[in-house]
């Protein structure tokens, strides 16, 4: 998975993924009138809108990025329908070429990993295998250590899948758990350490573990003494736009061959017809031009 | 939400708390056959047969217990199928006045935690209110730290409802950060006084407060320990039965009242038909038995 996804990033020149992380909020009126009046005030109508957002997003930005990222808990929140259109907009994501990367950010003991697992696994129903959730890669909470992870490495080894553990997060409050320091080191470099040593014997073709880590890109320095400390980790780094960073702090996240990161921007892309007051019908192809800017803006950094 | 429990906990004489956790294997061969006949096998059949026998296990138990807490990662394995099995579940448990624990162990920044938030407060459709999930409490993950937290506070303050904070878990890995030394304390410790912090203005009618802890029954000297460290934080606690811990275990984990703690189990009541050799039949009886015998051994430690 992880050579897969840098080879997408190299043809479409292109560190972008899409976050589609829909809220009622972010839905155009159009569409969400139409799916009212079909469907009344429910999470079906939500679903239904959330799917047609997401595909209209999809189909007009494919050719440019080599991923997008779904955030579960925007669907979650709406129970099963909400969950159905979290893996129809994932089908439709694997039906454009595009690698997915399921934010579900899990945890658990051992045999609820196991369970939770299926997400790149599948689930195997008495002999009929079905791949029900289909991500290529999911984010993984460490805080339980290396035995909620374990299932999941067996799989990305059996299934050429990947995985982004937490490392040092994009937000304001990451510091009061993972910076609390040992000796001088901060908790996060002890994650980083495990991270390194779970991924080790899953290095691909382009010097790359498909156990990769979640570096925050509102925290610079700390991701550039990362990149130094774990070079065979792969970043996913949320925190461009929305959340503040740029590209000039982001230079540091990747090597010398402009590879090694993954920068993720949801609203700044799905709500780039808000924020620049274009007319709502045009919502995707305002989400076109989000990404080509951000796509210039880091090829502005970063050679690839 | 924290003193209806403890009312339950007092009414029934026992802290006992069963993990609802099915699995494929854990569901009796007639149950099983008769859902794939009519379903196939399918996620469907799944859904079908693991609230049937989460009905039964209720029916046999709910006039013992105080609450119950079903794993969602055994559920959301089976996409959206296995979270309306979920929902099922939970909605025939608080019919049975059951206090539910949703063990979902969620954690993310801000705008995502409050989509997560949806567990405990419902959700708002354009105006129309859904309390789609039900769950009275739900667990969370702080790696990422308050802000994933606040909005789950919140809900806990409006809508009366419960958190368990991960704090040190019952895992053989939650050594590996959670019991990383600063200044010769362990990482869990500073968790353990963050969420001291987060709810102290929540505490109730019994002196212990919403925002509660996930304490591991398998480490009984820090267990003790925290006890004491965190006087007005109520546990709930993993890994007794299977995972091995027993109620003389437990005793430093209650105060003097014989409150402060729910003891959870989950595959030693669940299974115990399998354990015992009890015709499958009466795997919900033999459920009932096994709540019995764990209610006396803890009754044998701790003064209700």
């Amino acid at each position: 998975m992880i050579d897969r996804l840098i080879k997408n990033i190299q043809d479409k020149k292109n560190p972008t993924v899409v976050g589609l992380d829909p809220t009622l909020e972010m839905i155009p009126n159009f569409i969400k009138e139409e799916c009212f009046e079909k469907w009344g005030k429910t999470p079906e109508a939500v679903s239904n809108m959330f799917i047609r957002f997401n595909k209209s997003i999809i189909d007009f930005t494919y050719e440019l990025i080599p991923a997008v990222k779904p955030q579960i808990a925007m669907y979650e929140k709406y129970g099963p329908c909400g969950i159905s259109a979290y893996l129809k907009t994932i089908e439709y994501a694997k039906k454009h070429n595009l690698i997915v990367i399921g934010d579900v950010k899990r945890g658990d003991i051992a045999s609820t990993a196991a369970a939770y697992a299926a997400h790149i696994e599948g689930i195997d129903i008495d002999g009929q295998f079905i791949d029900i959730w289909q991500e290529d890669a999911v984010t993984l909470n460490p805080y339980m250590g290396f035995d909620g992870i374990q299932p999941f490495i067996k799989a990305c080894d059996e299934k050429d899948k990947g995985l982004f553990i937490l490392v040092k997060t994009s937000n304001k409050s990451s510091v009061e758990l993972q910076d609390l320091k040992i000796d001088g080191e901060p908790v996060y470099n002890f994650t980083a350490e495990l991270v390194k040593k779970w991924g080790k014997d899953l290095i691909g073709e382009f010097g790359y573990s498909k156990i990769g880590a979640v570096v925050g890109a509102t925290y610079k320095e700390q991701g550039d003494a990362l990149r130094k400390k774990i070079p065979n980790t792969f970043f996913l780094v949320p925190g461009y736009g929305a959340q503040g960073a740029t590209a000039k702090d982001l230079s540091g996240y990747f090597d010398k061959d402009g590879i090694g990161a993954i920068v993720n921007s949801s609203r700044g892309i799905t709500m780039a017809y808000k924020a620049k007051n274009i007319d709502e019908k045009d919502f995707a192809q305002a989400a076109r031009e989000a990404v080509i800017e951000m796509r210039n803006d880091l090829r502005g950094e970063i050679e690839l």
